[in-house]
């Protein structure tokens, strides 16, 4: 079966590989539709590695993804053949501590697509537990249905804020998942949604959307945007996306006193982190890994045009492009969000 | 000066009263422009009474109120005059125990507009205080700003409800506060939310807003329609907004497992309750009485666009016309949802 | 093997019967010590169902359970042979739609021992997923051990509450699960608990708890009782635990403005209930049904000292006995908690 | 009247202030019995200021006070002459936006005792709000009430972990407010609560309370301890009550997958801060800033006897003898937990 292989660092085939397809009882077999280019992928390929998760084999990437399900396990009763899907990357021991509080994304035990040693699924066919498959509404297209991945990321962020209705809300970083947290952010129940940055393009694209308000910070600080627009109040969720260090200089003076800071960036190496002027403001902080139970609910936001991620779907290449896709990803154009390759022939 | 006064239950006026107009240094002094009429002005009209609250005196009706500061006290800092705002109703004992907890609307002590003895703002001009008056964004009008008042009981009911980004919400009532919850709720996250009556006008107009799903239980029972778009799940929250004690039977039918049932309308006597329904699927119930700290919520949200109550203004009537406005809310139309009186010369 | 087995109705005897005792991967086998008494395998007894659950084929009794274990399965990593255990009674299906989101006890799908058709553990030998053993700290019993199904119902409660260290909490009902709630809430941060009931003798037992606060309602009604002690303020958690109507009044007068009421109790038919007394004070319900995540919690409470559960216990038969054990239960002695059964030879 | 003044930075003198003593409509006079000597009033002493807090003028020292009413406002209704009270020392505007929402805590605009400009209660009497001013129940004692400020710092830490009883907890650092913040948990709802320091006679003194656990990180570190009594899990809740930036490196190892670390210290300067180490267990992080609401519920648990405070206060000293009192506190003994000034004539 043809796949998108990372051999090692900077080497990229597509080739066969073999990939075992036995359907379990509580399995659904899927053909792949649409695959989404992550981030963590393009950082695998240029890097060979996440912290200390290292590409120590050849790996097929990919975690983004949607499909239809060609075969059912015996007790399947959720899914049934024809059905399109897209589908959680993480598949935890369901019994593990974790798990049975509700909280399987920090499950020790779980097993991610495309994470060293585990394979994605930039290949034709998949076989996955019933339980992290959900079925699409019909209005959403394959390419939406692979966004949703990235997009449960800004609903874990807007999940674990809290969201007050009326919230006004703030992020740092206009990348992709700044991007995504601000959407879900708004549709979670934010009146308005600052996303700050320094690129402009990306500014520009967020700020289509209405509620959500771009900030240059080329030309003003985002604490000071937002104190003037709450009355010197400040913003009651501030998400910080960036992953900068110089973002944690701004978190607790662009939030208001009790309000909350929800870390989705990841920083490499520890920040400069301010405990008085936390405390001052008596914020609570919230962090992300990976979602839990999100899937169904970004599906629902979608299906009911609360949330479009359309405009962000910058380009589609076909399956055997793929490598290209990669590159371009790796490039980084300005106006790029996410590009996905289209595994499917359609 | 000219205020509409419930002289005793069947009985209005225009007339002259004499109300204080003394402004202290935390209050401000509003003309008034906007008030809506409320089912309760017209509940103390057609029957004298609300429970223990007894119409034993002339009144000032009217508590859905926006207007321009005119006069600021000598401590006032967030208002100035020419703002324009809208009130809170009710004024709490700012020390009292419910309200150092931040519940001051469960504060025994508040004062509440059109509440006996206490007159409302169905005339020209009001003192409020600083705190409960709350200055409209530019794009808000002074009709939506009378909207506020009753919106804050959906907001309540939204806040109280806990939403999670994504829920699927379900109403019971699309009577006026039926649809300020369902506005609330979409706008405070809930991916789309049923409502259910049996008023096929009311649902006509509800059916109107994206993402509000009417249904028609002359037709089909709510618990059925939710459970067929749900995959028999259940809504993650419902609202009871009838006051009507049939309701009862169907919440625990309507709600996932689980899930939570906010209760918003009030049944004049107790309603039959099984414990064992809610208890099987652990639902978390929540009641609301009237709201706190809601009002620059619900301004931000329309202000922002994300809640448009304009369609729900059925009608306006300047004040002269008041008691034809409260004759035809009394008669109640199908179609009405709220009537207003302009009280400014504009 | 032999069990206690509820052949009908009425019938009890002591007799071999088969049960499965394959140990899977993911499974321990136990070796029974000692099984509690409840007040659900009573009913069994003298009524041959409890509602929708008919008892229609012979079933072994017994579901508040410890004992050791005698084998583990292949893929066990947290027990071994030896350790000394009690077990949740209930098995969910861990990857439903529930118990993904951490409530696995409102999973459809649960088995329940002791629950038509499903076998309970008045025997010598059970099998049962590691998930769902838990070691017992040494220093508790294996009688403690078998009283933490019915203390898990007073934690599941008291989880529920969402107690505030501090708040003053209320019982009505002192019958074993009011004492169990009592007992939780206490330590689970309450500074006070009022426990209120008929039954003298049940508040005598109560009452020699420190922090525990009898109330006799011959002489005194609840509400007024917490009145006097809370500057007319209220019990900031009222649990109900009598599972009769009545009580259904004197909650809302019970409990302070903005307070909890956790309903534990389960009436048969429906209660009249007044929302317009539960509005007024803003009041959160919630219900309960049996537990999820509790065991680790009321075991680590026991063994730190705590909770002191075998003033409960009052009395153990042999396993020969076990049959005079029920129906000293089903007679009901004033001074009679907790009744048990010791399966194992020591 | 006599006060113990702070004229500058080392330089305390005992001589007559003059303090207004008009008595507002919902003030009380209270005439001081005990003021505890807190870390603060000596970092005044010792240095003159704390940030930007800076002794400009003569202050009266002091802020951990009890004593009895001797007058109240012709509006005080919850107070009479003769009640026992302590007083919570920070009066925030109540009619704040914070205040408003229930975290009067945060209000920029509080007037904190014995914090530039406002003077501490050093002294012979006080006017105070009634809101802010808590009759004792008859069993605490003097020592104990003014003991109730240093332990709602305590309760405030336990109040924003939101505990679920049986909660694993633990402590970093075992110096006064590392103890308050003990026992605090382990009263709020902790099954146990490690407590770890280097200081033998802190541990010591901590050691003593059941269900307190100390850790000498001398001889194994805190996350070691903690891993080993739970299976490798952590603890549910990690207090860091040391404000060294050491203590950063060991709250995300301390604590388990989805747990909750409680910020009580306050280094001067940033700490590195490890987003990834906290991301990964997906923590919830909470500051602490003062206390909101928890006076009441302190005084429950002293009065109910669930936390005992007395073992905590080292010494007492009479009036005459205050400047002593600092000099010792200043000097800092190693078994000296809490000093306390006798300012009434008993």
């Amino acid at each position: 079966m043809k796949a998108v292989v990372l051999e090692r660092a900077h080497e990229l085939s597509i080739r066969d590989v073999d990939l075992p397809m036995e359907v379990g009882d509580h399995d659904v077999k899927i053909a792949i539709d649409t695959v989404g280019v992550c981030g963590s992928d393009v950082h695998y390929y240029t890097h060979g590695r996440i912290g200390d998760f290292v590409v120590r084999a050849p790996m097929v990437l990919g975690h983004e993804a949607s499909g239809v399900v060609v075969e059912t396990g015996a007790k399947v009763t959720t899914l049934k053949k024809g059905d399109r899907v897209c589908m959680e990357p993480g598949v935890p021991n369901p019994t593990s501590r974790a798990s049975r509080i509700g909280m399987y994304n920090v499950d020790p035990e779980v097993r991610f697509w495309a994470t060293p040693p585990v394979h994605g699924v930039l290949t034709r066919y998949v076989v996955h537990p019933e339980a992290y498959t959900f079925k699409m509404p019909n209005n959403v297209s394959f390419g939406e249905g692979a966004m949703v991945e990235p997009f449960a990321i800004g609903m874990q962020a807007a999940v674990k804020a809290r969201i007050t209705p009326g919230d006004v809300g703030a992020v740092i970083g206009a990348g992709t998942i700044g991007m995504m947290v601000a959407l879900a952010a708004l549709a979670g129940g934010c009146s308005k949604v600052f996303i700050a940055d320094f690129a402009k393009q990306k500014l520009e694209i967020a700020g289509r959307y209405q509620g959500i308000v771009p900030v240059d910070v080329n030309a003003e600080p985002l604490p000071a945007a937002v104190a003037r627009e709450t009355g010197e109040w400040g913003a009651d969720v501030v998400f910080e996306a960036s992953g900068g260090p110089k973002a944690f200089d701004d978190l607790f003076r662009t939030v208001r006193p009790g309000g909350c800071v929800v870390l989705v960036g990841l920083p490499v190496d520890p920040v400069p982190f301010s405990v008085t002027a936390a405390a001052a403001k008596e914020v609570r902080i919230e962090t992300v890994f990976r979602y839990a139970n999100v899937f169904d609910r970004a599906l629902a936001l979608i299906g009911s045009a609360k949330v479009d991620l359309k405009p962000l779907i910058s380009d589609t290449y076909p399956f055997a492009d793929s490598i290209a896709a990669f590159e371009r990803a790796a490039a980084g154009r300005p106006n790029d969000v996410k590009l996905q390759i289209r595994v499917a022939d359609r």
